[in-house]
């Protein structure tokens, strides 16, 4: 097969033809299929719903001493914080366990910063001219929605095979105004990359302007590996103090992806000053996030070991799907020149570059064909990808046989967009 | 016996050596006693830890079509809806159901008037040079902090037998600077008073200057009835749509003390424009709330008439630990005529009105002695009383026997300091 660009006008004339009854076969099909958000498919959700035979024992309603039924206990049960702790590789005094959101913890930590200030904040954020926040890019829609609906300007960041570009960032921090920056370090959504060594050294030892500066390390994917063994990461809270930055940072992580989506917990974890200060705040706002709920993802999941065991059967579920998606894309599109994509290991994404120009176009044209795919340019600030050409592809809902359908329905969609545009 | 005040003063040195031997012989128990919280005791949370027993069977994880274990539906389940509703007497789409803390979706709503503003406000409040909210006082120590922390003004409103003293709630809300109001409607936070339908017709009649006012209204205890039947209570939503009021009042409820303090689930209900303006706002803070607890809580509770079964339930553990405590205050104080209270028929509080400049001097005795009573003061804005008078007592946690033991500190303290300060 020629590649698309090498083509000669008559050529993608025919192709073009070719390619158009395809897609009329395709639509003729009135699929509904959804590869729009990070969602886990029934068989995973199957796969931990034994967590709801715990707490069958009035032993199980007892934690270090706590009755874990009753109010109290704000910043949630010791063997909840353990339990992070471990997995994150800080210490349990640095977590503080929440409900079953993660992306409510880092909204509300956020809001604090507006209403009251953080820890070495001059006065809050909502007293501020100007907030401006860092968003490396292509990243993850919710994060940037959140610094938006707080009016801040948000500032793009270009992502490279490391993590964000640190040159850049390094340049913006030097403006006062730039008060915090996003992460989601392993498997970075939607590229699925690993923050390399020396990126997370620089973003540790990084000496911005404000001193209040806000660290978002979302660690989503902390075990979430769906290809090959576990890989350790960092504990971005003592390589920040390392340089002195302890206060810089927040750190997030959930079991929305690993018990249940719906009803995981959730936790944030900071340096002790931070913790104080926060839970002097959070003491105004909730007696403690539900720590039966905690109890029974204790009991479940026990300690790394065992939840790195049930990441591995999830992993037989989810494998299959991403190596689905981007077989067909090596099969279908690599040859014709018009895509590159990620092979990520780990997350719940792949992120696929479209020909400059054609990502909206083939949103467009699969959404007519019953496949909804993540809006293009959600994956950058303000929703706008100034390439129009990133999109997210979200394998983890559709059953292996209806993904192999919609990556079919997309690979025709970007062969039409790019003809388009190549000119037919 | 002769009352205090009418003694002679030698009489009340006597008494006084009399009482005071009575003090030292309670401290030497070394007693360790807590009335300070409304915490529901071990004996209500065995009676309703059958609730672990669902969701044991996959056509439970399903309701009304949704897989309760994943993403989606930001306002939670409809059947969850239809359980609040018909329990609040309002309509289902008009309630959003929460986490564990209605405390939680109290503060958040505060919190997004003043980042973003209410559906009618001209401006964040955030920008607004002053803030007032009013304070129906004696009230709920946690509803004032949430105000404070935000650093509004809070006013105090004197509470009567019938509720907030309207006539100093219309003359202040001719002030625009006054934004909202707290209320605990039926059983208040501490007086157990009921509001009377002439205050909830004039409470959802009033024109406030400012157009974004907020009436707070957390109906923390609407089916919480220790003593007698069931009191039917207006629906507010509707009371205040009689007055074209609909977009000025949020209601808040859970079953913190339903089922369990921890682990329940809590919602607000306003009007469907307000929910639509509410919705946007949080559909960028969370993807939902907790929608497993959510079915758990449909499953167990069914419906408001089974859940007043189990009401009946707990009226059962909390009706003699009420009649303890104001069985002793009859019998041992009321003589004496050095305090009143209330007599409430459900709630979890006994408001007690020490003689003034006598609260904190008897809350000191009590710790003294081993007993934890709720700050004096606390019932009021900034936690100052200016009578110095109130003593808020939380009878739910402690077994009788002990309780009976707490009260009699208690009383012993209230004897001591009415006679220091009578003069002895």
């Amino acid at each position: 097969m020629t590649a698309y660009p090498q083509m000669t006008a008559a050529e993608r004339t025919a192709e073009y033809a070719c390619v158009q009854q395809k897609f009329e076969e395709l639509k003729a099909r009135n699929l509904k299929l959804n590869m729009a958000r990070g969602k886990p498919g029934k068989a995973q959700l199957d796969l931990v719903s034994d967590i709801f035979g715990f707490m069958n024992k009035p032993e199980d309603y007892v934690s270090d001493g706590i009755d874990v039924r009753n109010y109290g206990d704000l910043s949630g049960l010791p063997a909840a914080k353990r339990l992070f702790a471990e997995i994150l590789g800080c210490q349990p005094e640095q977590v503080f366990v929440g409900g079953n959101a993660s992306l409510q913890l880092m909204y509300d930590t956020i809001s604090k910063a507006c209403t009251h200030g953080m820890l070495h904040s001059p006065r809050p954020w909502c007293k501020e001219p100007v907030v401006k926040f860092l968003c490396p890019s292509p990243g993850y829609d919710r994060h940037f929605k959140v610094t938006e609906s707080f009016g801040f300007q948000l500032v793009t960041i270009p992502m490279t095979d490391e993590g964000p570009d640190m040159d850049a960032v390094e340049k913006a921090i030097q403006d006062p105004c730039v008060k915090g920056m996003w992460n989601v370090p392993k498997y970075s959504n939607p590229d699925g990359i690993i923050y390399s060594a020396e990126t997370i050294r620089r973003i540790a030892a990084m000496k911005p302007a404000a001193p209040d500066f806000l660290l978002m390390w979302d660690n989503a994917y902390c075990i979430h590996e769906f290809e090959g063994d576990y890989v350790e990461f960092p504990d971005i809270l003592s390589e920040c103090a390392k340089y002195g930055n302890e206060d810089m940072v927040f750190e997030f992580a959930s079991t929305s992806k690993v018990t249940l989506p719906g009803g995981g917990i959730s936790c944030f974890a900071c340096s002790e000053a931070n913790m104080a200060y926060m839970e002097k705040l959070l003491t105004v706002q909730i007696i403690s996030f539900d720590k039966v709920n905690q109890q029974r993802h204790v009991l479940y999941l026990k300690n790394k070991a065992h939840a790195l065991e049930l990441m591995k059967r999830h992993a037989a579920v989810l494998g299959p799907k991403f190596r689905a998606v981007v077989d067909v894309l090596e099969r279908e599109i690599a040859p014709l020149g018009i895509a590159r994509w990620q092979r990520p290991k780990g997350g719940y994404f792949v992120s696929l570059y479209a020909m400059p120009g054609t990502a909206k176009r083939t949103w467009e044209l699969c959404k007519e064909a019953g496949v909804t795919l993540t809006n293009a340019g959600a994956t950058y600030p303000y929703g706008k990808d100034p390439e129009d050409s990133n999109i997210r592809i979200a394998p983890s809902l559709p059953p292996v046989e209806e993904l192999e359908q919609a990556i079919e329905v997309l690979c025709t969609c970007l062969k039409l967009s790019a003809l388009e545009v190549l000119g037919v």
